[in-house]
C-alpha cells in the first residue's frame, strides 16, 4: 500500500452521497488501481453500501464519523459543529499525513474553513485560492481564484499564477504555461489599479515557470491560447457562474427546439458534442497554496464526476504538486 | 415630421458601415415608418450608397463629416481627433436638441467620452453606466454597468438600480421590475463591503419604483426571474463577455459534432434555436444617466443587428425614458 495514492473522503458531502462516492470509487478502479481510500462517515451506512461489492475493501477503510456537515448550513456554524464530522476528519488526515489528499463533495464554504484552520499555508503564500477546470477549444485551462478571496492584492495575484501554473503542469503537461491576468480590455491602462501594477511586476519580471501573456477578456477565455488566468475570487466566481448559466440556458433551448425524431436522427453527432462538454469532465475544484491539497467536488455531481474528481487526486498527488508550487514561487516587491 | 423619432446615427461607425447602416434603415422602415434619420458622414459616400434607393431621403437627411473616429483607436485619440468626426456630430446633434436621440456602431471608449465631454448628466447621477439587454427563459432583462465605470459606489449602484428599471419599464412593460445585485453568493454577508451597504440600503429603503430581490448570482442571470441586475463596470463587463465567449465556443462545437446530413434534417428546429438566441435581437448597449439617450450598437453587427438598435432608439423616445429616469430616482443616504 506504501506505493499507492491515498485518498481521504468526506463519504457523507454532497447530493446522494454516500452511494455516489461508492459508486465512484467502482467506476475510478475500472482504469486505475492505483488509489487507496479512506472513507469518512457514518459507518454502518457506507458498509451496507459497501455489502454487495465485498471487492472494495481492497480498496478502503471505513472510518467512523458521526456527524454530518450539511449542504446549507452557513460556512462557520458548518466549521464549528463538531471535530467529527465527516469533513473535519478527513482535512484532519492530510494534516496528520495519514493520507496524501482530501476530497470532499461537501459544503464548500465548510471546507474551506476547516482547511484553513488544520492545514498551514505554503511558506510565503497568505492568500490561497480555489482553481477550476476550464474547457477550452484545445483541451483545459486553469482558472484561479474562483471565491475563496473577495478582495486580492498584486501579491496574491502573482501567488495564484505561480501555483496555477504549478497545477497546470501537473495536471496537463509540464511544459512552461502561458498565463494571463483577467480584465476589461487588452490594453496596459484598463482595468483597476491592482491588476495594473501586477500587470507591470509580470511584465518586468521574467518569470522561470509560465510565460506572462499579459490581459485577457473574458469572451476569450475558452480560446485556447492561454494555460492559466488569474483573478480575484469574486470576478473569478461571476465569471464562472455566468458561464454554467449560458450553457445551461444553451442546452435548455436546444433541447426544447430538437423535436424527438430530430434528437433520434443526430443521436450520434449529440452525443459526441454532449461528451465533450460534459460538465463532469471539469468537476473538481482544487485549493491550493495550503501544505497539502483538498480537491472540492461539485456537490450536484454524479458518480462519473466524482470519479474524475478522483482522477485529479491521483495525478495531483503523483505531480508533486506542493512540491511543484514551492520551487514555482517567485519573490517581487508587491 | 414633428411627430416622428429623430434619430441622429453616426454612419461611418462599425464593420461594413455605411452600408449595413443603410440597409438597416430600410430594414427597420418595413415594420415603423415613424423614424426619421440625421445620417452623420461622408456624403459622396453616403449618397452613392442610397443612390438606387432613393426613397430612403423621405426618411432622412444626410449631413457631410469629413473624419472618422477608427475601431482600434485609443477612446482619448479618437475623442481629441476633431469636432468634425461623424461621431462628434452625432452627439452634438442631440446636445442642440435637433435629434432625439443618437446611434452608433463605432468606437465604444470614443462614444463614452464624447457623450460625457458634450451631454450633461442627469441632476443627482454622478456617473452614467452602460446598460445591456440580456436574453433569458421568459423574454430579456437588462444589466448594468458593464465598463462605463471600474469602480463604483452604493450611490453609484442605487443610481444604477433606478435607472436600468426606468429602462426595463420604458422597453419592455411598465409594471414595477424586479432588481437583484449581482455577487457571489445570496446571503447578506457575501460580497464586498460596497454591495453589503448596498443591499442594506436598499433592503431598508422601500422603494416606489421597483422591488429588490436581494443578490443574484451569475449562474441565475438567464432565469427570468429577475428584470434588471446590477453590478460595477469591471464585473459586468466580465460576465457579458464571457457568457458571449461561451455561447461562441458552444455553437461552434455543435456545428463541428453536427453533420451535414443531420442539420439538414434537424433544419427547421436548429432554425427556431438560432432565431431565439439570435444575439442581434440583443445588439444595443444603452448609455444611460445623461441628459439625452445615446444606443451603441456592436460594432461587428450586421444590418438587421443594427435594424434592432434602431427599433430600441425608437422605443425609448417613446417612452420618454430621460423624464422617467428623473422620477425613477431616489435620494438616500449612501
Amino acid at each position: 500500500m506504501s506505493n499507492k495514492v491515498k485518498i481521504a473522503i468526506d463519504a457523507m458531502g454532497g447530493e446522494n452521497s454516500p452511494k455516489k462516492i461508492i459508486d465512484a470509487i467502482e467506476i475510478s478502479l475500472k482504469s486505475n488501481k492505483d488509489n487507496f481510500f479512506y472513507l469518512y462517515g457514518k459507518k454502518n451506512i457506507l458498509e451496507k453500501e459497501i455489502s454487495n461489492r465485498k471487492f472494495l475493501y481492497n480498496f478502503c477503510e471505513i472510518i467512523n464519523t458521526e456527524d454530518v456537515i450539511l449542504d446549507d448550513e452557513s460556512a462557520l456554524s458548518g466549521a464549528k459543529k463538531s471535530k467529527n464530522t465527516s469533513m473535519w476528519k478527513t482535512i484532519e488526515s492530510i494534516k496528520e499525513k495519514k493520507a496524501d489528499i482530501s476530497l470532499s463533495a461537501g459544503n464548500t464554504g465548510a471546507l474551506l474553513v476547516i482547511s484553513r484552520l488544520l492545514l498551514k499555508t505554503i511558506p510565503g503564500i497568505t492568500k490561497p485560492a480555489l482553481a477550476a477546470l476550464w474547457p477550452n477549444q484545445n483541451n483545459m485551462n486553469v482558472v484561479l481564484d474562483l471565491g475563496a478571496n473577495i478582495e486580492c492584492s498584486e501579491k496574491n495575484l502573482i501567488d495564484f499564477a505561480c501555483m496555477g501554473s504549478a497545477l497546470f503542469k501537473s495536471l496537463f503537461s509540464n511544459t512552461k504555461p502561458k498565463i494571463a491576468l483577467l480584465n476589461v480590455g487588452l490594453e496596459e491602462y484598463k482595468g483597476n489599479e491592482i491588476l495594473k501594477r501586477t500587470f507591470s511586476i509580470l511584465k518586468e519580471n521574467k518569470m522561470k515557470n509560465f510565460d506572462f501573456s499579459g490581459y485577457i477578456e473574458g469572451n476569450h477565455i475558452m480560446d485556447g491560447n492561454i494555460d492559466v488566468i488569474v483573478t480575484d475570487g469574486f470576478t473569478g466566481n461571476i465569471a464562472l457562474k455566468t458561464a454554467e448559466g449560458t450553457a445551461n440556458f444553451i442546452s435548455k433551448n436546444l433541447k426544447n427546439s430538437l423535436s424527438k425524431f430530430s434528437i433520434l436522427l443526430s443521436y450520434f453527432s449529440l452525443k459526441k458534442f454532449k461528451d465533450k462538454l460534459d460538465p463532469r469532465k471539469y468537476n473538481g475544484a482544487i485549493f491550493l497554496g495550503l501544505q497539502s491539497p483538498v480537491v472540492k467536488s461539485h456537490g450536484a455531481t454524479d458518480s462519473v464526476g466524482f470519479a474524475h474528481s478522483i482522477s485529479v487526486c491521483n495525478k495531483i498527488v503523483k505531480a508533486d504538486l506542493i512540491k511543484k508550487i514551492e520551487s514555482n514561487l517567485i519573490t517581487v516587491d508587491a
